[in-house]
């Protein structure tokens, strides 16, 4: 039997279902579902993601019999549709779109209006009777197939488009005529021929098959990649391709086109929200050339039509029991379904819809969890303009992604990406944005753009990740050549600071102070339903009081890691560790650390008030001494004075203390056991902390931890002196302390060993970041060098420091569990590395079985939703 | 039942045998074992090891019963000696002396007479009519006590000694009268008393008590505790204490005492040897405080004795079947046998004896082959004088411990330590040695002594550490203070260069040329067993074809690692390597590495002819690459003219070159990922060179390795790129090469993830030295600021970097052995780093069932006896 690659749908002869997503991408297999439900859908048929994938295994050869399969399907669709492809009475044209398994939008490439040749136009114009609809549909087609197909650049038809309008003096394309699109035809054809040296192809047949395999091409350009591994999706999924009778939305002022979501995007609200333009053509809207109208005016507009999709996209909320993302084309007064999916969102609008899914009875709990994207949860705590500032607002344009951004002007994606590794925030300014610009928005606080609606690129893809936007300001005009852009009057040349608010539409001069936002109670409603089903707790990195009283009311369940040395770099305290580490005389060491003890004690004290009640992991003195160590000529001179010894003597002394691979020198407990009263000091603030509010009747429960241990003697060792310390505090004071005291996991050796170590410590913390760069040998200041190549060229799929590599990391921490709870049965586990708010670590923690992940404040939420979709997803046994 | 802690021996009555060596001490098992052979051995008891066990355990304290027992002991001994300890008619002296299991020369502390007070020594005087000899044992007891109960600093007496000869202008002890000697003892007394606040104590059962106790808690003194550490003994094995009825060489012209071996030690020639003292006690021999007569003189002093000795030597070897090191006392023509062991030898010896010893029959192959201390083999490989060289002989003493070498003059052990810090060779040159001194001798290339014979402390300790020694040089004047010497005229200052011959006894001047040593037939005979046994292969760590010819004369079976960065580093390369890299035109670095490759080639070239038919596995360029950077301003210039670019640029660009953890860096295959041209370049020099050769018949087995693989994906690229550029050459040479593609086993990812890599590669060489930096998190060139208080403390026994971490890094290997092997059944399995050469760690790789070590050419014959000496003790399932 020869493999089927093709797929029919509509006119009563459709072949898929939504469920065979993986077989026709998204597009294709929800064609089919609406051709199932009802839904006036143009027919058409589908190409599978197998041929793709063949394509690609077999170095770019279509599958033997894929060809007579399309044929057969063009042959039904021409009887369907009772026209012919190529034919000179009923010219058949069709769209070819790609369509994956999961949503890319904008990153592959969509021919329309397929089929038209000087023959086939004259056909169309006379059976029509719409001589300008034939020739802008004909314009149309040779541009796209001219860019997608032939590859080239879409700025050059557009500039002949350019021209001819400013030739005529038209601001609109619907305002050329006939005569007019005829010299844009002939300039856009002798363009072909100049670039690729060939004429423009004729045979609808031919063009077909070119602009399939150019859609399977499209797959594998360097923007797809790069959305593909933003996006984690795999490589080898490849593309389906979509081939649909066209209907047209440019057949006059009785035709549109459109684009919608049933439920509001932005903020979730239940509310039809959508746009739509006139006597247009699909991509006009997406791209944003003109501004559309809100959808709310096609009830006037077109009544009739605006009914039927009322009732249409009731249907298909109801049957995909999620917010649709839909395109619809108005062809004379009839409409069209071209295509539907789950809409993208804000996080406040995932949650909000979520919550009233499960309300509606529409979905339950377990799936409301699932339908809220971790990672975008920390939207919600997005900046938003402090509403006592003084503000200047330079414009409105669309609020089309919420939150508020502040930053320097770029007008260039390179210029962002450049500004960005000099940790510089950057607002990225364009007149409208394409997905060559995904690279540049990916590192800018927020985009702002002249051109485009709420479902143009750049709000589309800014909601997506999360960043304010301001689109369609169409009083801004950018000049990046110039680099500057002028809005009511007002200059703004590059590097200048402004502000957006992507929920206003403002855009305002300079950097405006920002506040943080309110959380709803949608979000509460989510969050105690996530609480129920997590079995991972969630704790914060919090090194100081403000962050410990953030994470807790963020959720989180303890503090997982207070890392003292932070504390140290204040600017009153460096001095005195920085004379406790450099001077050789034991009395000035001794008096140094005598001072710094009631500091210490003060801080902990803070911390344990706010977090009464919750565990507090607190991580003796860890980094590289030499961190603390003045570098600048001025310190040290002033260290030295401060020591009365000569600077150069301080400076040398400083430079001998200097390490080749710091990272692997004296640090951690290394530390704590060469120069053991430093430990002992921290030990003793801690208790003596712990000691004041247990009278005051707080509960306190400090778990002291000790960094980098490498072998059972060094943890051994140092627990013997913590243990000692604390017994004294604790004796003197009579009261119960029930501190505990355990250690990082952060080096192989005590992976590989954490059943002896587990038989002396009270926890493991799994230290997953210095986990990283031991295992892999992967200095993170260092790896910037080589590590983005390595994800360019595919080498790594994921950064290993953003999301925890499962394979080797994964496997050490998996035997330290398994070693350490058969060695100690009380052994508590917890993740403290960056890892504990990677939703993906996350998932791979939990089905670890380990007890807590420790994460920074702002990540605790995602944290918290990320445990509870890991326990739906990943029961325990 | 009460626990026995003392064993009788001697009289007839005696308990142990030398079988019970770990409760008696090698020193008390030995004793009791001479006594069971009807060797005269002066009677006493034994003391266990678990009662120091037990005293350490219960913080110094004895065990209840103990005491009660010694009692019953001692009153054994009066019996049978017809004396009574502490008794005016016939009074009982007894030595006590410690003995653990493992020999530990002048580590632990000895008290002889024990039992004197001026009663007793009344009774001894009329007794033995002798009040010289009484006097004598009288103030050697108190010095001893004094010293090592007491805990009074031994130069104190001596000073009192030193000035009562002066002042009665003698030269030796013994020419010191009764008289003298009674101001000696008051002087001695009040020193003590002055020291300690007390009086001497009288009473023989409180002297007896504080002696025992002494001896237990001399086993945790700095000195024992270096000593273990340095030969690896536990620190939980304790220390006997033998209790021995007293016999003294010192009663006059009739008495001696002496050590000897039942073979040459420096030799192995069968011969008997030592040395022997007239009117002496024990102590007075080793401690190098006269020197002695050498053994065969004692034929004509005392013919009778000589012959009994004779014949007790022979029982003893005949007994122990090995070279036994004894220690006698003549008491008036009686012999009295008070030692016997094993025999410290040098390596020359060991093999001598081992394989004459099969010759004899008295032992097997399998016990020849242990007999041989692995480490020591490569004494034998030790630097010689030049016979060709001019020498300017200083002066001649005992040729104490076989080789040569050539250093700077240093007179204390803390100079010695200091300048090895610095990379300098030093000559420790002292008046004689202590155990003070074993740090400094243990840095030191050779040591010379003015005082102390063949069996003197500075003797013994340089055999067993395998360094030169010349002792007894008489002529020899040495200033500690003034930082000189002087030697037959000359002066010698502190860091003038000299030249020690430790065969010949010779003392030369200046930095003499040294040549290397040849093998004996013995050592030939010995490691052609060797070879029979071993199951692991044995390769070399060689970059040069020197290293090359001489890892195959020693035995090596393959090239396990050919550094290639090692050849870049030549003057002449440098400077096209450093283009090579610095430059950001891709023209110049294409330039040099064009010019590179003809070079690479010539070197693979000539190392592939000299290990003809045998594996050679070549790295490619690993380390990081600002190793290679200029660092100096002269050298940036030099590069900089040569480039044609500013200085000033050219120093920035290395600048940003550095890296934070270099260790951690762009090195080894990131590099080549990064830069694939360098490693094509070094695969097409590699397999040039091959088939070079293979067309004029030579068997060529290259062995391509990529470094620092952490994940899969690493090892497909470059390996797809190796076989891609061997293809090419291989195709249009038109001949085989037989050519293998493997990785470093070197980061603990690849360890954990081997399983994934070992499907793609032909061979895994475990890089032990970068796997134990990464999983111990541990910088080779940080690490000291830590790892010797780590050692100090008992932290960690072992450096990691000298034996292999077995339960962390060796948990690591053998999972990726496990998974390796079970993925890859070809796969080949080898160790390539320093630990390769490390007896303990050989064996346990040996025990892991890898297929080869590999380690420097000069520990070659060290690990192919380890190999064997592992595959008798491991046989292998």
């Amino acid at each position: 039997m020869i493999h089927k690659y093709v797929y029919f749908f509509g006119a009563g002869q459709t072949e898929g279902k939504a469920e065979m997503r993986e077989l026709l991408g998204g597009k294709g297999a929800n064609l089919a579902e609406m051709a199932n439900l009802g839904i006036n859908v143009p027919p058409g048929f589908t190409i599978t993601t197998e041929a793709c994938t063949y394509y690609f295994q077999k170095k770019q050869k279509l599958p033997p019999s894929l060809w007579n399969e399309v044929l057969d399907n063009l042959k039904t669709l021409e009887q369907v549709m009772g026209k012919q492809f190529g034919g000179t009475e009923e010219p058949l044209l069709v769209s070819v779109r790609s369509g994956s398994r999961a949503s890319m939008p904008g990153m592959m490439d969509t021919v329309l209006n397929l089929g038209l040749n000087p023959d086939t136009l004259t056909a169309l114009a006379g059976k029509t009777g719409n001589g300008r609809f034939a020739y802008d549909c004909y314009r149309r087609f040779i541009a796209m197939f001219g860019n997608v197909v032939l590859g080239i650049g879409s700025e050059h038809f557009e500039q002949i488009l350019h021209q001819k309008k400013a030739k005529q003096k038209v601001e609109f394309d619907t305002e050329l005529g006939v005569g007019d699109l005829k010299v844009v035809i002939k300039d856009f054809k002798a363009l072909v021929k100049r670039k690729t040296g060939n004429p423009f192809p004729d045979k609808p047949i031919d063009q077909l098959r070119m602009a399939v395999e150019a859609v399977f091409n499209s797959w594998n350009t360097d923007r797809a990649v790069t959305y593909r591994r933003l996006n984690r999706i795999p490589d080898d999924w490849g593309t389906a391709v979509n081939v649909q009778a066209m209907v047209f939305g440019n057949m006059g002022p009785s035709s549109a086109t459109g684009v919608a979501f049933t439920r509001n995007p932005a903020t979730g609200d239940k509310e039809f929200y959508g746009e739509y333009m006139i006597n247009a053509q699909g991509e006009d809207v997406v791209a944003g050339i003109r501004t559309p109208n809100p959808i709310a005016q096609l009830e006037k507009d077109m009544p009739e039509v605006f009914e039927t999709l009322t009732s249409v996209y009731k249907t298909l909320e109801n049957h995909y029991k999620d917010l649709q993302d839909i395109e619809f084309t108005v062809q004379e007064n009839q409409l069209y379904m071209l295509q539907t999916r789950a809409g993208k969102r804000t996080a406040a609008a995932a949650i909000k819809v979520a919550v009233d899914m499960v309300n509606e009875g529409l979905i339950s709990k377990q799936e409301a969890i699932q339908r809220v994207p971790a990672t975008q949860v920390d939207q919600i705590f997005h900046p938003m303009v402090d509403p006592t500032a003084k503000v200047e607002v330079l414009g409105k344009g669309l609020g089309a992604s919420p939150g508020a951004a502040t930053g320097k002007v770029v007008f260039t994606p390179e210029q962002a990406m450049e500004m960005s590794k000099k940790k510089e925030r950057v607002i990225l300014v364009r007149t409208e944005t394409s997905p060559e610009d995904i690279h540049g928005m990916s590192v800018a606080q927020g985009i702002l753009t002249a051109k485009g609606g709420m479902t143009s690129h750049a709000a589309v893809v800014a909601r997506a990740m999360g960043k304010p936007c301001v689109s369609g300001l169409g009083d801004l005009q950018v000049e990046p050549r110039k680099k500057r852009a002028s809005l009511n009057g007002v200059v703004l040349k590059e590097f200048d600071s402004i502000t957006l608010d992507g929920s206003t539409g403002k855009v305002m001069r300079g950097q405006v102070p920002l506040t943080k936002p309110r959380v709803t109670s949608y979000f509460r409603q989510l969050m105690s339903w996530a609480d129920k089903m997590r079995v991972l707790n969630v704790r914060a990195n919090a090194d100081t009081p403000h962050d410990a009283s953030v994470a807790r009311e963020f959720g989180a369940q303890g503090i997982g890691l207070c890392r003292t040395e932070h504390m140290f770099f204040d600017e009153e305290r460096i001095l005195l560790v920085r004379k406790m580490i450099v001077s050789d005389k034991a009395k000035v060491r001794e008096e140094a650390i005598k001072k710094l003890l009631p500091i210490q004690r003060t801080d902990f004290t803070h911390i344990f008030k706010v977090m009464n009640g919750l565990p507090v992991t607190i991580r003796l003195l860890d980094p590289p001494l030499h961190e603390f160590l003045p570098g600048a000529p001025e310190e040290i001179k002033v260290l030295a004075k401060q020591m009365r010894i000569p600077a150069t003597r301080l400076a040398k002394q400083i430079e001998s203390m200097k390490e080749q691979n710091p990272m692997l020198g004296l640090r951690g407990c290394r530390l704590g056991i060469v120069f053991p009263d430093i430990y002992e000091m921290q030990v003793r603030a801690i208790i003596e902390a712990a000691v004041k509010l247990v009278k005051k009747g707080n509960k306190v429960l400090p778990e002291i931890m000790i960094p980098l241990v490498s072998h059972v003697n060094e943890f051994r060792l140092v627990r013997e002196r913590i243990d000692t310390v604390a017994k004294d505090v604790i004796d003197k004071a009579g009261v119960k302390v029930d501190y505990k005291v355990g250690t990082m996991i952060e080096l192989p050796r005590a992976a590989v060993t954490a059943g002896e170590i587990a038989q002396e410590a009270d926890f493991f913390s799994f230290g997953t970041n210095d986990l990283t760069q031991t295992t892999l040998g992967l200095s993170r200041d260092d790896a910037g060098t080589f590590l983005s190549h390595y994800l360019e060229i595919g080498v790594l799929s994921e950064d290993p420091f953003v999301s925890v590599d499962q394979n080797g990391v994964g496997a050490l921490v998996a035997m330290a569990i398994e070693k350490g709870r058969a060695a100690n049965k009380k052994l508590h586990l917890g993740v403290c590395g960056e890892h504990g708010g990677d939703p993906a670590s996350i998932e791979f923690f939990h089905s670890l079985g380990l007890d807590y992940v420790s994460c920074s404040p702002f990540r605790v939420p995602t944290a918290l939703l990320s445990a509870a979709q890991a326990a739906v997803r990943t029961p325990l046994p």
